[in-house]
């Protein structure tokens, strides 16, 4: 790809502001959302379960909330109503969290409780993928999908060299199955101060062995897409019935060593296995989609892949996490791998 | 409390029901709903997260559902319906689960897989905490609630005396809003042939310190009710808006080792807590409800008790899992634990 360009601002809230596109940005400031920083969170430890749990209190309290029709997500529009990207040129946006899990400059946490406490000190980002209000990874052009690969690069660089951030997890809730309720098409990045559990337990199965690698050579009955050197595949272990993994098979702790081959592979297999989701049930599939790369100090062993995990049991019943999904860390599933991983690459 | 009387039935599809009562039973059986325990299930070990996935595959394929008005947890009527539970005289009553994750004598796991497999050995009970078709924990008597609870500690030893059995988990889902259809009064118990991932979380935390001992002077901002030794309480690391827990403030693996004043206190705190909840927001509140006694083994540390998980944040507002709590496991709160707790106490 040949080289993108990038124009930050300083919101005049305080916020942060980088505009990305393929030629360069014409970039005057249209009328701008101003939501100063929330900056109440804090950590509390959970002592049976040894993990952090982040206190968002702010959250509860949004000041703002646009009408329906204003989507603050939309690029500005001269004489318009303000939204949170008041530019009319780019090609995607990121911007710091109004109502952020991690700041980075949090209050000190409250004193005296009887658990150990910590500031929720990290990022959180919101990534817009498109200035289009609808579509989807799917319907992004292959430039558009190959220019967030490089924006996800690019977070990943800037949040990784901060001091207090030990991993970063670009991440896309989509749908309102899974409570999302501004559906222009964007996705979202938590910097964490920690390694949180379920990247515990990988770094540590990556440590013991290369588990992804050892897999790939079985997984014919559960491949799903492949181009240049990705595979998409439902892991044989699904905890979700239509759960479907991307990975490359040269080990990478995360995009940012992909070749150039493997970012354009990686672009396309995105939208194939959203465009896929969609065909399944002629809808627009939910889904949670989570990025694993390395948390910092794990880049020798970590292999990068990504998850999507969907709400869906059938086209018209959704899968609780209850009982003992919730209460034991145990799912149980009622669709086998080798099935939904035939059904989806038969969905193209 | 006096003893009660206890009937073993085995249906005529295989499947065992027990039927409860403070009285003898009169137990003559009325035409009961025949469904052969389906056994297709089997274990497959997850390589990254260190945990294993049940596969329930015949789930999708129910066999029978029944209409709507023909409740299959109704005790059986003369020239009625046929339901679970052949029988019009008892208190409460527990079967098999037709459509279990664990049963007693699995098929053999598929062999070829490229993770390890085991057979799904265990077992799945369905508890019916009364014969009227509505209500909840707190709309049942004093007697019934205590009758229950000692039904659920006949379970425990029965259980645990399986050889194969490693962790038994009580539980209840509650609420349209976490998945369930049945609306008749009734919880489920799973008898898990290992030990689940939270389980051995917190079997580690107790081996290493008496956590929930250590905390309990320092919960006032945090109690919701008290009586007879036992506790009910907000955790100050709660995980979900309305979180609560119940547990004796003497330690105890399991209920099975309950003084009798303690039986009596669990039973009045479980009725009140959900009535607190459904006082609330003047409606039944969707919880889920999990019983975490002792693993096999974790005796000599263990600290039983309950945690009740509401998907709530608001009255009209549900906190979704999304991104962080299930790619990460790191659950992000809006509302602190000292104000949760301060309006579950003034509830009632």
């Amino acid at each position: 790809m040949e080289r993108f360009f990038k124009h930050f601002h300083r919101k005049r809230d305080g916020r942060a502001l980088y505009l990305y596109g393929l030629k360069p940005l014409e970039a005057s400031p249209l009328p701008e959302l101003e939501e100063p920083l929330a900056a109440a969170s804090h950590l509390r430890w959970h002592p049976l379960r040894g993990e952090w749990v982040v206190y968002a209190a702010h959250r509860q309290e949004r000041t703002f909330l646009p009408p329906k029709e204003h989507c603050p997500l939309c690029p500005g529009r001269e004489g318009g109503f303000p939204t949170e990207i008041p530019f009319s040129d780019f090609q995607v946006a990121v911007f710091q969290n109004r109502f952020p899990a991690f700041v980075p400059d949090p209050f000190p946490p409250p004193e005296g409780l009887p658990v150990p406490v910590e500031a929720a000190r990290g990022r959180c980002e919101v990534v817009v993928y498109t200035p289009r209000h609808t579509g989807s990874l799917a319907s992004l052009s292959e430039e558009e999908r190959r220019l967030l690969v490089e924006v996800w690069v690019d977070r990943y660089q800037e949040l990784y060299a901060q001091e207090e951030v030990r991993f970063v997890m670009p991440f896309e809730n989509r749908g309102e199955a899974v409570g999302v309720t501004l559906h222009h098409p964007h996705g979202q990045i938590y910097a964490y101060p920690f390694v949180p559990p379920v990247l515990e337990r990988e770094a540590r199965a990556f440590r013991e062995g290369a588990v992804l690698e050892a897999l790939f050579p079985h997984l014919s009955p559960y491949r799903v897409d492949e181009e240049g050197g990705l595979l998409a595949f439902v892991p044989p272990f699904a905890r979700y019935p239509y759960e479907v993994w991307i990975a490359p098979r040269r080990r990478h702790p995360g995009p940012w060593t992909f070749s150039e081959e493997e970012r354009w592979a990686f672009a396309r297999l995105l939208g194939r296995v959203v465009a896929r989701y969609d065909a399944l049930f002629g809808e627009p599939f939910p889904y949670v989609m989570v990025f694993h790369a390395s948390p910092k100090g794990e880049e020798a062993f970590f292999h990068f892949h990504v998850e999507f995990y969907p709400p869906k049991r059938t086209r018209d019943k959704l899968k609780f996490l209850a009982g003992t999904e919730l209460g034991a860390g145990t799912f149980v599933v009622d669709a086998l791998p080798e099935e939904t991983a035939r059904l989806l690459k038969e969905a193209l």
